[in-house]
């Protein structure tokens, strides 16, 4: 089967073919960062009654009509609303009753005087400087929130203030999407774990750590597998549980020469398989491989942690986000800085290409500065501050150009 | 005592004033997000063996001098390196072995041809079309790291990457600050719990869900000590309770006219208190008191949520950085946007102003619509994307500025 190498937008298509997960209501408190999975409808009228929004007196607005610093409206000083009450007095022709920010308006008032607007004559009378409007000062009980109105919608990640509004409301729940369970399995002969000191020639496993906090990162959760030799069997027996356990499947490593196609081999195993991505045409990263097992996404990704790190950053990300239930766009997703770039960036034309930079503050502006190093060091890793791209369709960065740099 | 209102520079300058938290020992799978409390340094050279960065064939550079498309090098093919295993084949003159990416090089090798460039004659021979250059190809052992080099600072935030580079070096745990544990009470008599239907007058505590959810955020621990009435005794009792089980506490509300001083008079209660910040010149976010009791700071903030909220965002968010040991700056710990203002802002001088937008894109432009509304709806909390400010000494902001916009 002859496979072309897709580009990095045909690859986001395939991957927004899958379906985000399922429902599960959780505790509103247990919510952050969560993901609606259905529209939130004002169970109620919010605040439900009328509320000063200032701290002043409550009063009829046509008993101040015509008052002024010269010309002050005196009225009757009748008690004070307690805050979370309902008032005991109510506003008649001539009276003003004391109320709090957020108290509720006595009966018969339909405004309030700010406090700064008032003065106190005697016990028993009011001075008011300033005329007020009907409803001046006042929350109508409807103001926040309708009943059945749409607060907030299916596919928004909660952030605190979404999670105060359905508190506000009463809702003590949140239906929301699953989040996905990553299997994460890192594979090579030449692989070991991390408590192990390697022999010559032998390698400690990186990637199980860096997919596992990317995944923390994204709000998913992984599920570490382990470690794999170049075996066929081996590698089969682990995916095939991990499909079973998760909800995707990330196998990064098997590249090298005798072992490339180990992880396609696998994949093509399983019944039902269907390959959808076999190389792409971005650089660090082409030798990544996408199949659809079922109704799950299985990856293969470069050995190479830095390679790994920019599919992870580029595609892995928009999949959680897609298997999150997450809405298409999503308002600063990223965290992007414009910065100048120090020096010239070469790259091939027709192939897109992530340039790791580290950025340096000049003066009010940021410097991108880009690292260049040998393929296969982690040193670079640690240095850079985030990826700049360099889109398929030109031959080139400038010293001195402004480019977006991703944050990680 | 007489308290002069502080600027929001005097208060990011105390809150400077507060000591990080103590260390922990952490496993490393479990340090993403957490920042470090001692420089990382290097325990071994990495990768510690001479390794290829290529697939192709390892040789003695020389064997490849003046070799070219039109008068290849003709080496003797003398088997294979196998991934993680030190080699049993030397390389002596006139030899080429076959080595993957990552594969450990072979005595007598010091440099790869790139499989590229080679093409088997027969299963003894081997043509080398392309020259090498000593090392070329090869990463040497310390080209990563070499033992005793800081690999990571003091105060860094654990990223994957980091994370990843830390396995790579066999550190099977991390050295952290602890997480700032915070104490949440919300005040007010008006306040109910959200499982309850509010009486008229009455409101749900909408605070401990965005607070608690905001030091989430912020990688702190959230522990809900509830709601208190408008009462001296109790609101004491919580307090000193609070400080003894947790780094900080925050109490909310309190801010109707009766109640006003009831949070400063607690936390004037308590020996050895100072009273750093009594007031601050921002809108919304103004009567914020921030005091000292032993080495802990108590906040009292507004009782209205999208007041607490800019507060927690402009103020709350250095300090829990602070507590955390984080390095005094950090690229990118703020998301920011630039958007074009659709609208004046009015801004009273002397005063740094925060108001919420709507980010709205328009052509390749984002344009941001203040969101103005009575003050004490919540509704306006979720229509909002993030802040504008609008400094002290300027007067406001016009339509078609370009703002930053701090996203939340």
């Amino acid at each position: 089967m002859f496979f072309k190498v897709k580009t990095s937008e045909e690859v986001l298509d395939i991957i927004q073919g899958f379906e985000p997960l399922g429902e599960e209501i959780i505790p509103l408190a247990e919510s952050f960062g969560r993901v609606l999975s259905r529209d939130v409808v004002s169970p109620e009228d919010l605040p439900g009654f009328h509320r000063s929004s200032m701290d002043g007196y409550a009063v009829r607005a046509k008993d101040t009509f015509g008052a002024s610093e010269s010309l002050p409206a005196l009225l009757e000083a009748a008690g004070e609303v307690a805050m979370g009450q309902v008032p005991t007095v109510a506003v008649k022709g001539g009276r003003a009753v004391k109320i709090s920010t957020g108290g509720m308006l006595p009966e018969g008032a339909d405004a309030v005087v700010m406090v700064e607007h008032c003065r106190l004559l005697d016990e028993d009378t009011i001075e008011v400087t300033r005329t007020v409007s009907p409803n001046e000062n006042v929350i109508q009980p409807t103001d926040d929130f309708e009943q059945g109105s749409t607060v907030l919608k299916k596919g928004s990640t909660l952030r605190p203030q979404d999670m105060g509004v359905m508190a506000g409301l009463g809702l003590t729940e949140a239906a929301v999407h699953k989040r996905p369970k990553v299997s994460i399995i890192s594979t090579g002969d030449e692989i070991v774990p991390i408590a192990q000191r390697p022999r010559a020639g032998q390698v400690r496993d990186i990637n199980t750590y860096t997919l596992s906090a990317f995944c923390r990162q994204a709000g998913a959760e992984p599920l570490v597998v382990g470690i794999c030799g170049d075996s066929f069997a081996e590698l089969r027996k682990m995916v095939d549980e991990a499909l079973r356990r998760s909800d995707t499947v990330w196998v990064s490593g098997g590249s090298s020469m005798g072992t490339r196609d180990l992880t396609v081999n696998v994949l093509e195993s399983f019944d039902g398989m269907e390959l959808l991505v076999h190389g792409i045409s971005i650089s660090p990263g082409k030798p990544t491989i996408i199949a659809r097992i079922g109704s799950k996404a299985a990856f293969g990704l470069p050995g190479h942690t830095a390679s790994a790190m920019v599919v992870a950053e580029v595609f892995l990300s928009p999949f959680l986000s897609r298997l999150s239930g997450k809405a298409h766009f999503v308002v600063g997703q990223h965290k992007f800085l414009e910065a100048r770039l120090s020096r010239n960036i070469e790259s091939a034309s027709g192939r897109e290409d992530y340039i790791r930079v580290r950025l340096i503050k000049k003066g009010a502006e940021w410097v991108a500065e880009p690292l260049f190093g040998k393929s296969g060091l982690i040193s670079t890793l640690v240095e850079a501050d985030g990826l700049v791209r360099v889109d398929r369709n030109v031959e080139g960065l400038y010293q001195g150009d402004v480019v977006r740099v991703a944050l990680f």
